[in-house]
């Protein structure tokens, strides 16, 4: 990739429309080459960007637990992607020509993505749900993504960053997404909340509720460098899961929170939200089971006149512009969380650090 | 009871204040004795009733599931009720007397009334959340019930029926209700719905979609006669619960139903509501499975990003008023689900009516 | 414009995508020439597609107050449009042709389309308020419109119209959808409601309130042939507006409605919607004030708990699936309300029917 | 009242249930004695306390325009309040008798109370909207206020104070709570907010808003000590109404804020509010405009597509839930609010300090 950064700075100059000259560069990226275990840096073909797209420079990206699963090419990830593959979904970056037809966005332009291509056209992309469009494509998974130098996005997709948020932040803020998603759906302002889960969504979501004013927040995970995440995040109490019971009542008096974050997708955490959300309150769940479990409808969901919600990525584009604003303003700072920095090189020591629960999250820089 | 009803008229005719002279009075009840299967017409002593508490004399009563549970003696009773004990819960009738500190019914108003009697002052209660509050006691299960001659209810659980409500529909405004709580808390006007299972509750809810603007209202029962009633309510098709799925991807051009109402607590059903609502969609549980069930949230919930509404008895007090408006405009009619008839003394028969699976709803008519 | 109309079967047998070869074509079209009174039927020059929009062959064409206001050529109009415009905003018709980018639109089509052209990707529009973008253009005030033969539209813009839809329903589908707008933010299942004003906005709100389960609605006009159509699109009461305080106590108790959906414009109106809405009930503003009026906003507004909701356009789609869905499930039958049909050479005499106040929805036919 | 303190802790010592011999006793109160200007502190009979009622020693109480108007005897006085009367609806206190049916109140707690005494059983109250109730009834308005040494309210209204929250705080729940239903009835995660008049409820609402993740605060009024005091409270910006329209500008990119807080009842100030919001937006209006003003519904509200919401009295009880949550977690501190405290004594100069303009809150300090 030698060389390509010096071009680089000309074309910004220039601000010049076509990358007619670009055709043979290739560039490098993590790519999933085949139906195996593994991510392997390449050099590729540069991205073909169509006229209602743009092509962005990528400088920082988030390493999502996907990727994980992608990479260690597990049941999952058989069934659904199909290698070659440029992985990863979560980035910022500099963009760096302009499709034909894009208005909106100029080159030099710091820029996030959602990484959800939609339709735009569906019944649910056209009345405010185009979060669960049917026809929804993910970058790193249905098509390359953005563990790469450079990407294409289509335009609509593309978010602004403001100024002061740092390219890294930019890098994280699909799953930062998530967690203003899951948390500023349920009415937090003076609630009681249970996080169960302290990845890096659970961290995210911490912040963001004392943010939005809850009163209480409970943050329960098994591992004490995430709990002390949790704390530095601003979580009222961090328990083990064993003793998340007791916050709870000694909490609430006995009545259970008004809101639990499910964040962790382990069964005993899902049956811990529903014993431990008040009667009619809210469970908002992220964290995603691995395989059925048994659930007692009547005495956890129906007797408790409860609500469940399942989160889907971010909704398009309220959280985006809520996430601005609560950055904006700094009314959460989501760089604790980061842990770990990685170049490109280093995937499979970036992979080991998720792996190992002790990372919060993990990302990749790219010069 | 001899010579009861003929002092009746008297009182109603004085609007009397007391009832000290009734004190030796014996009135007839269906009375679970003792812990065993069954329930016998028995003598009891009139029920005494508190300063903020009013008499009511019962002239309809319907029999709900909870019931046959009772008359079974089945796990959930055995672990719940407490005899000896008065049973029902679903009743209409006339104020005889009314207590010291009852300022708004009067002696001569035909009335019913919201069975779940809650404390009115713990944070639920005080926040719109009567319906979950944590102490609440149910008549005809946690005390004397309203399959007798006479109850008492305290007077702010008493609900006035208009003057063009028949006291037959006002017995069954209990599980009316929880078929409006179901159907009104979703978005009706306009939207697809999918009712799982068209025991009374259900075919109730059938009607109120349509009165409340459904598009489209799809109803499944493995029960002919149930379906019957079904296109009797307003269904826009019924089917067997194998032929749903067909049914809802033709309705909606394979999205899926906005919302499903799942009436039955049938683990087959409870997977279809998950499988046909549409992504983004609700689905409102009323019917208890009986016991734990396997559940596949990641597919069934979180993937798909639907809310999952528990349904606890009625709203207090908005439901209870919008079904009087309901039925007050004449906007739907619930005489249709009422099939059987049976005085006091027909219990047995009245409960093998509804192990039968031909009936709608079965009632109880006390002179 | 003979001629043109043989020659279109062609094109759509051979769905041919370019119309190069009509480029010298000229079409009719009502046209506000000069800054002055009036509208004039002329000869212009074909539409001119881009390649994301596609030309449609009007076959229906509503007129709305706004095309009077334009034709008086008042204070408003003046302030706001800028001749040679065609005019006209409210149509259905078929689709000819389709850009080179459109992939959900094809020829033949059968559509309406919303005629607030809107930017798309300013805040607004991207968080669900699309009907309120600051940088919106509506067709036949901002830019060329509807009556004539052919029309451009954006192909976002494009809304399919039902098998079952008749091209004179597609062509109200704008001020339909005003009125699905208006009276479905609101909470209109078993509420009481008062539409002030039975202009065909209001006539259309009456229809829409019925078959979403209101459980009384009053119609107030000072016309009689208009409180006529009220009837016949199923009002409950229709009174003078003098009679209307009465008629709102009657029906609630002294209490007053839940909702009033204010569709005059008028003062009077507009205090009486103030004055009869419930305490904490609810006024959807859509009638147009002409000019500043008195408020007693601590009496009308404050003291009473009411919320205030101004109603712009549509909302976008929510508005036009529900419309979509109550037409399609033959909920609500609009035709009763076109009372008046001319060809695009009698607007002079279609003007007069509007301002005689006989009228309901007068529409163009154009063949 | 020299002797009754000494005798207040036996009284409380002895949880003793009776009044009785009290009955003789008199206590000290503001009262408006007669149809003219001013309040005379006097010597009145303590008040008759009913059975399920407590009576509650007045510790602190906060003024209110709604007492300055009555002290006054202006014209809106003077149509409601019947003399002769103790004036005053803020207070705290300890609950030093309770009534025989009274259950969750004890002597000895520390106690505020809503002000408003409703009925109860109207359809508002059962649904929620106790607020709004036709039949409220005001102490200190409509029946004998808080101004004095001992109260009695009913124990429906009596709400419990945290261990932690102060007297002086407890005092002035009332206009907090106004404060609060005023700005989370609008949702103000991430919203850009602007508050209009900084008095007492504005300055509240200031800091509520920060505290609930309001992105930005822009507070407006023409008193430089209360923008002093609105900075203190959170303020992001503060400016003279003159300099709002730019402020606003500046914080939004032109487009206007989420949501305005209008709190002062100018005419000037409501006309920006209308101005300042976004379209789409909300405005919340507490402040009273004194007399009615021209308003053009069309471009203030109806093209802007705003919502406008009445703000009467606190939603009982989600209101006051809210506010002891955000007062328990510490979210929110309201002392700096309170600038100066009196003796019942010193009525005429805590009157004074009102009128200055340079106060915040002004509270009478009770041994």
């Amino acid at each position: 990739m030698r060389g390509f950064g010096s071009r680089r700075a000309p074309i910004l100059a220039s601000r010049r429309k076509s990358i007619a000259n670009w055709s043979k560069t290739r560039v490098k990226a993590l790519v999933k080459e085949s139906a195996a275990p593994g991510l392997k840096l390449k050099d590729v073909a540069e991205p073909t960007m169509r006229e209602d797209e743009v092509l962005i420079r990528v400088r920082c990206a988030g390493i999502c637990g996907t990727d994980v699963h992608i990479y260690d090419w597990d049941a999952w990830a058989r069934g659904r992607v199909k290698p070659p593959l440029v992985v990863g979904h979560e980035f910022a970056g500099e963009v760096v020509d302009v499709g034909r037809l894009v208005t909106d966005v100029r080159t030099g332009d710091r820029v996030t993505a959602e990484g959800h291509i939609v339709d735009g056209r569906c019944p649910l992309c056209r009345t405010g749900n185009a979060h669960v469009c049917p026809r929804t494509r993910i970058i790193g998974v249905d098509r390359d993504g953005c563990f790469a130098e450079y990407i294409t996005m289509p335009a609509t997709n593309v978010w602004h960053l403001d100024d002061n948020v740092s390219l890294d932040v930019g890098g994280i803020h699909d799953p930062m997404g998530n967690a203003f998603h899951t948390a500023l759906t349920a009415e937090i302002p003076g609630s009681t909340v249970l996080v169960t889960g302290c990845g890096p969504i659970g961290l995210f979501a911490i912040g963001i509720c004392r943010a939005a004013g809850a009163s209480h927040v409970i943050a329960s995970d098994v591992n004490e460098t995430r709990l002390a995440l949790a704390r530095r995040m601003g979580a009222t109490v961090t328990v083990n899961p064993d003793g998340a019971a007791d916050a709870v009542r000694s909490a609430t008096g006995g009545l259970g929170v008004d809101v639990v974050l499910e964040m962790s997708g382990v069964p005993s955490a899902v049956h811990q939200a529903f014993d431990l959300v008040r009667v009619g309150g809210r469970v908002q769940m992220l964290g995603i089971p691995s395989k059925p479990m048994d659930v007692n409808f009547a005495t956890e969901v129906i007797f408790k006149g409860i609500t469940i919600y399942g989160v889907v990525g971010r909704r398009m584009y309220d959280t985006w512009l809520q996430m601005t604003r609560f950055l904006r303003a700094g009314l959460f700072d989501p760089t604790p969380v980061i842990t770990h920095r990685f170049p490109l090189t280093a995937v499979d020591e970036a992979i080991r650090a998720i792996k190992s629960g002790e990372a919060g999250k993990v990302i990749f820089e790219i010069d």
